[in-house]
């Protein structure tokens, strides 16, 4: 019996979950579900303040030289490495989605309930808000000069290519969130959660490479609306702001059929 | 007695497993085997998609200078954060290779059977087709008059310089994916295969850093074909596109030898 | 009993330790408090030594252009790196403080005594004074000439938008080590202090990604004061250096506050 | 006994190892000797391969701008990078130090005998030969026009300068790997060994960042001597190259006697 208990704890059945309720009146009376919608509203704010500050520190740069800065791949790190430190940070508090399209994705996934979604997506877009204020704040003529880090479809490529970027963008991301934190996984080795929010920045770092001169990159709602609303109120809800939404929501959706069909087979499963 | 037990999770014997057969029938009626042959697909998709769309970002800035881009840096970042993310994601799946080098080598080893090595480069050459074919939906104007991120060797160097890159560079790559993954090594420490995607993704970051001002760093003949086939479906067999098949299987086959002969030593174990 | 001995080490019952006294004296005469001072002052000594070398690298470089150096960037990479790299190395000694902020804020949520605070806020000033002190020494006409990688808030921002600057700074940075180190993560998961140093480190590089247009990024007490006393004794207590105290202790009193009574919620609980 | 047995793996009591003896005539004879040899061997052959020809296609791009290369940061990066996946994949094998300084500062410490200090340097040496030699077979003229990755003090800085930076640069090197690879640690919590190369190879890119405008960053006899003697034999022991042996040698045993005498306090211990 010793050999089995040593490897008991690596080798254990796995059980799927059960999906979570649409609605669980239980969770509105408990501190933690309050907790957790402060710690993504914080998270989010503190992702937009770093972020749109470095944004503005090489954008706004008066050399016209991006030498002089930390470069675009700066802002790549920027974006990515925060969503790194974050998800590090309220991992066990929140489960770190600073994202409403992880938050939906993971939602169809039945990995939270309905109610929990909406807060969350919620507190994200207030947080968001509030984080592109505050650097606005620190200098009004920069922030408005240099576009304020709000997301655009860049000149040259079709509203169409815009989706498309955000779409793919976002199926990276949210790919990456569930194959990092898949529950199967972490019943083999416990170890996945910890390291998890690593290749989660990452994949928000790379994401940000590759699409920044198409977009600006979004691949996260909040993340855009906060900018947007920010930058000019009227042109939150203008123009091309409806691919941020549509497009990481299409993006995190598909994600979420391929780890759900593909990865788990769970249609496959319930049959027997 | 205690001490043992602790200490038996750490120390227990390793054997060597049993090389994979040639042709496994069985392993063909199974889900995983073809959901194995998806991720495949997937990740050298998003592979291509990622890194290549960065290239673009860079080569085609409209300013000329590399100072309003990621920079070359950027590009090598790109290739080798991808293949940390997905490793990650796939480890688990498919043994996230990514590559048919990396395919070849452990098929070498005989940690996969043929069929499932013929089957997992089949799916790679056709999701890094995609990958660029994708790239170059969204300008295809910005894609043919960059050079479509394609692999050539460089004015200034031999047809022998940039085989003799490609072979080191492959070389360096699975020597640490086979160090990383080796089944010893696991046997004392559970947590190596957690943690190999990040040396592996590095180790494309950095020969990136030295080999693209030769060949533009191919050392993934998936990688070399998409690009070529979408950029110039005539080229793709032609000029020096060969040396993007031969080096990194060379470079594969050099590393699963030195892992056999040097590290495993199981040429001069067998005559026991 | 045999799944609930091997659950056991996971889910262990986590009580919250008691409040360090404000004044221990038995830790006086051990040896191992004397050697975390030690810790501190060679770690704060390395850190300013290689961080404000850097600097002097990048924006001494004769070309005036900065892209034959490290650029902005790696300035950004040497601050956070170091301190990755020195928490890590220091964490098992000293706890890794390196930073009168962190140890004020760990000091402020009752983490260590009062004694052993003010001993690691001197030692930490110290070893940062002889590490600029050394970087001087290597060629004193560079490092006057430079600015001598002394913090000050730059021509465009006001007093308050520098202090704004340090306190969330800092505040990201405290919030991280709060959130890496805690005490109950610990409990349910061993590997979260050794991973600890690698978000810790990313915060700081990304508060400098941020920040460094607006003060050159202080967030740590000890390393503007090294700079500004090697720089010019006359300025380090002059004009805005009081800002690059009050801000980060703001920032790491906001994160000891939040970790407290948001996180934990220890006020509620006492009432029980 | 169940819950110290479980308590057991990770609190047991730490002995401090004895001090490996002078000469080993056991080892001679083993073939994990002379496979840590070549190891060693090979390693450094791909540290010198890949970072020299990082270093050439930065210094030899024919634009006279740095802006089309991955710059001064991604020379910085090559050399950390090699360093982290090299001494990931050597750990287990030759115990990765892939430098004479580092083999110097354990030897030192009598962490291994001094035969394999003495073949361990050897065949560092040789290994960084080869590489710098392969690099140079690319392309000799743009080799022997751009300094060939040569270690020098640069104008502006007397030998004293470079002394200082190769002594403090070692020391920074061989206090991590002191520090990562500490027996007590591994002691408490068997995950440190495994990470440890993370915080080393981030340490060498760091002491890259801050001194390549001093010295080039040598911090490595085996790296230094290899690009000297293959960029030219005759200056390999002439004029400034005697620094990059005797300042990382200096740097390693100051680091080694802090681990001992501070860290460790050995000498007050065996006084019992």
């Amino acid at each position: 019996g010793t050999a089995a208990q040593g490897g008991g704890a690596d080798e254990k059945d796995y059980k799927e979950p059960p999906p979570a309720p649409l609605f669980e009146a239980e969770e509105l009376t408990s501190w933690s579900f309050y907790r957790a919608g402060i710690a993504e509203f914080l998270a989010t704010f503190l992702f937009l303040y770093i972020s749109v500050l470095t944004v503005m520190g090489v954008v706004g740069n008066p050399s016209g030289s991006k030498c002089g800065t930390v470069g675009i791949q700066g802002i790549a790190w920027s974006f990515g490495g925060m969503i790194f430190v974050l998800v590090y940070c309220t991992a066990g508090i929140s489960g770190g989605h600073i994202n409403p399209a992880v938050t939906f994705g993971l939602f169809l996934a039945r990995k939270l309930s309905l109610t929990r979604a909406v807060f969350y997506m919620v507190m994200q877009c207030l947080g968001a808000i509030c984080g592109a204020g505050v650097v606005k704040g620190f200098q009004t003529t920069l922030y408005q000069g240099n576009g304020g880090g709000a997301n655009s479809v860049a000149p040259g490529y079709t509203k169409g290519d815009g989706l498309g970027a955000e779409i793919v963008g976002t199926f990276v991301l949210v790919y990456t969130v569930f194959s990092a934190t898949d529950a199967k996984r972490s019943a083999r080795d416990s170890h996945v959660p910890i390291l998890a929010p690593l290749p989660i920045g990452f994949a928000v770092f790379l994401v940000h490479l590759a699409t920044i001169p198409i977009t600006g990159t979004g691949i996260n709602p909040a993340r855009s609306l906060g900018a947007a609303i920010i930058y000019n109120k009227k042109q939150a809800w203008d123009d091309h702001q409806w691919i941020f939404w549509v497009g990481p929501f299409i993006g995190a959706a598909l994600a979420a059929i391929y780890h759900v069909v593909v990865i788990r087979a769970i249609p496959f499963k319930s049959r027997d």
